[in-house]
C-alpha cells in the first residue's frame, strides 16, 4: 500500500521571505535570538493584555517578511496562520489588521508546517504568487489557558515543556532561484498511544512524530541518509529521545542526522525541564537555523517535522487521551 | 485593482457525495431534517458527554458519506475538518477514530466552506482522488463554552441565535459527470465594524457576506443574475436582512435570488429567535437542501457564502469588537 498524506510539489514553491519575532525571555535565554527579527523587552509588547501581544507578534511577524521583499499586505495573496489560543483569536486580529484574505488553520503545535503546506498547495495549484503562512505563541495566554496563570508558580515534572513566546512567518512564492525549494510534503494521521498526562506532551507527541517520518520516507521512497537533517519540533528531551529510538526500532536510524527545536531552544537550562514548546517554537527555529543553514547551503535537503498535541482542558478533565498529529515538509537547496 | 482572495477551478472537483447526521431538537424542528441522513434520539448519541457526541456526529457524517460511494475511510486521501470547540477537540477525535490523514481548518461557523475550498484546491493541484471536507456543532457544548450551560435557562435577545448540532461533511474527487462542481470560490477578508454583541453575531458577519459577495462577483466576472441562488449561512432573520440591505447599497439586488441557512432552518418559530447558526448549520443545509436541488437541476448555479464570528469568550470579555469573515464556493450543474 502507497503511503498516505504524501505530497509531491512538482513546481517546487520558495520560501523567499521569514519573519521571526520573540518576547524577553527568548530575548535573554533562546540559543537562536540572535537570528531572530524583533525581540520586544516587554512580554506585553506594550499593549494591555497577553493576548493582544500575541497578535502583535504575528503581526510584526509579517510585516518583517513583507518588508524584506519590499512587498506590503495588499501585495499577498493569502494569509494561512493559527495559533493555541482559544478560536485563534490573536491569528483573526492579524488578519483584521493585514487584511489579506485569511485561512485559519489548526493543528496545534504542528500549525507552523499545516500552513505552509497549505500554501505550497495554493501555490501548486497556480492559485497564489505570493502567501503568509505561520504560527505563533505567548507564554503567559497559553499557560493560563491550557495549565494554571503564571502569578500561581505552579510547579511543573522534568517532562513538562515551556512554552515559547515566538511568531514565525514565512513568505511562499512560485519557485525561485536561490530560495529553499517546497519540495514534498506529509499531511499527518492523528496517532494516539493512550497517552494522558498533558505535562509530557513530548511523549505523546513522539509516535505521531515517528509514523509521519515513516510515511513520508516510504511515500517518497527516501532514506534517512538522504536528509543532512531531519528536524522536529517540538518534543523536547524527553520527546525527542523517545522519537529518535521509536524511529531505530523501525529500521530508521536518525541517531547522527536528528535535531529537536524544543530541545535545543533554551539551551541546557534546568528551568525550562524538558525544553520548549508551543506553535511559535518549531516556527521560529525552522524559519531562522534551517532556512539560513539551507541558505549557505551547510544543509542542502532537510525534513521538517512539526508536532502537535490536539488536546483541550476540557479533554483532559473528562479523561480523554491525548489525540497528537505531526506534519512534515522537505526543503531543498538542490 | 482585481479582487482578492478569488480561486477559480479549472478542473472543477466534484462533490460526489454527502453526509449529514443531526439532534433530536433538529429532528422535530429543522425544516430540512427529512433530507439528513441520520437523526440522534439522544442528544448525546448513546455517549457520556456533550463533546463527546459531538465527535460521534461527525464519524458518522464521514461514514454515511463515503458508505454512499462504496468507499472505506481508508480510501479516502485527506480529511479537511473543523468546529468551534476549544482547540477543535470533536474534529480531532473523529480524525483519530477513521484514521485519514487529517488537516485542521477553523473559521468559526465558516468553516463549513473553508475546508471545501481546501479540498478543492488540493483536487486541483492533483493530490486528491477522494477528500472528506465539512463541519459540524453541538448545540449544549457550544452554548456552555461561548455563553451559558443551557441548564441555567438564561434568557436571550431577539437577535440572538440557536447554535445546531449536527455535521455535515462532503466527499470531493476530481470532475464527475452528474454531479455538482466546485468551479470558483473567494477566500474571505476579516471584517470588523466595531460591533460587540454577541448576541447580535447576524449583523456582526453581515458585512463579510457583503465583502465576499462583492469580491467573488467583481474577481468572477459574474452578476448577481447568473445565480439561481445566493445562499448565506448563518446570519440568522436580523443579518440576513442586513446583509440584503448591505448588498443593495452596493448595487447587487439579490431579493430574488438569495436565501439563509440560519433563517431558514427551524421556519418561523419564535423559540429560536433570530434563528439557527453553528458550524453544522450551513453544512447540513448547503449539502442537502442546495446539493439536492443542483442535481434535480432546479438550481444551475448557486454561491454558497458560509460566514463566521471569530470571537472568542475571552476576547469579548477583553472588550475587543468580533472579527468577521465568510467564505464563498461557486457550485455549477453546467
Amino acid at each position: 500500500m502507497v503511503a498516505r498524506g504524501v505530497l509531491t510539489f512538482k513546481s517546487k514553491p520558495a520560501i523567499v521571505s521569514v519573519g521571526v519575532t520573540a518576547g524577553p525571555l527568548e530575548k535573554r535565554k533562546s540559543l537562536f535570538s540572535k537570528q531572530f527579527d524583533k525581540l520586544y523587552d516587554d512580554e506585553h509588547c506594550g499593549l494591555d493584555t497577553n493576548e493582544h501581544a500575541h497578535a502583535k507578534m504575528v503581526e510584526d511577524a509579517c510585516m518583517i517578511a513583507l518588508s524584506k521583499i519590499n512587498c506590503v499586505p495588499s501585495d499577498a495573496d493569502f494569509l494561512l496562520i493559527g495559533d493555541l489560543v482559544n478560536q485563534m483569536t490573536p491569528s483573526s486580529f492579524c488578519a483584521e489588521t493585514n487584511g489579506i484574505p485569511y485561512l485559519g488553520l489548526f493543528s496545534a503545535c504542528a500549525t507552523s508546517v499545516s500552513t505552509i503546506i497549505t500554501a505550497a498547495v495554493l501555490t501548486e495549484a497556480g492559485m497564489s504568487e505570493l502567501s503568509l503562512a505561520g504560527s505563533s505563541s505567548q507564554h503567559n495566554a497559553i499557560e493560563r489557558q491550557f495549565r494554571y496563570p503564571v502569578e500561581y508558580g505552579a510547579q511543573k515534572p522534568e517532562t513538562s515543556q515551556w512554552t515559547v513566546t515566538a511568531a514565525g512567518v514565512v513568505a511562499v512564492t512560485p519557485n525561485k532561484e536561490g530560495c529553499p525549494a517546497i519540495v514534498a510534503a506529509t499531511i499527518g494521521c492523528v496517532i494516539d498511544l493512550g497517552m494522558t498526562d498533558p505535562l509530557n506532551m513530548g511523549a505523546a507527541m513522539a509516535p505521531a512524530a515517528e509514523d509521519t517520518l515513516s510515511r513520508h520516507l516510504k511515500g517518497h521512497g527516501k532514506n534517512v541518509a538522504d536528509y543532512d537533517l531531519i528536524m522536529t519540533g517540538d518534543l523536547g528531551k524527553t520527546g525527542f529521545k523517545l522519537f529518535k529510538q521509536l524511529a531505530s526500532n523501525n529500521g530508521n536510524d536518525i541517531e547522527s542526522n536528528s535535531r529537536d527545536a524544543g530541545e535545543e531552544f533554551y539551551g541546557n537550562d534546568l528551568a525550562f525541564k524538558s525544553g520548549a514548546s508551543g506553535a511559535g517554537c518549531s516556527a521560529a527555529v525552522f524559519f531562522t537555523e534551517v532556512i539560513e543553514k539551507l541558505k549557505t547551503r551547510e544543509y542542502n535537503r532537510v525534513l521538517l517535522i512539526a508536532t502537535g498535541a490536539l488536546l483541550s482542558p476540557l479533554s483532559f478533565q473528562q479523561q480523554d487521551t491525548i489525540p497528537c498529529i505531526a506534519h512534515a515538509i522537505e526543503l531543498t537547496m538542490k
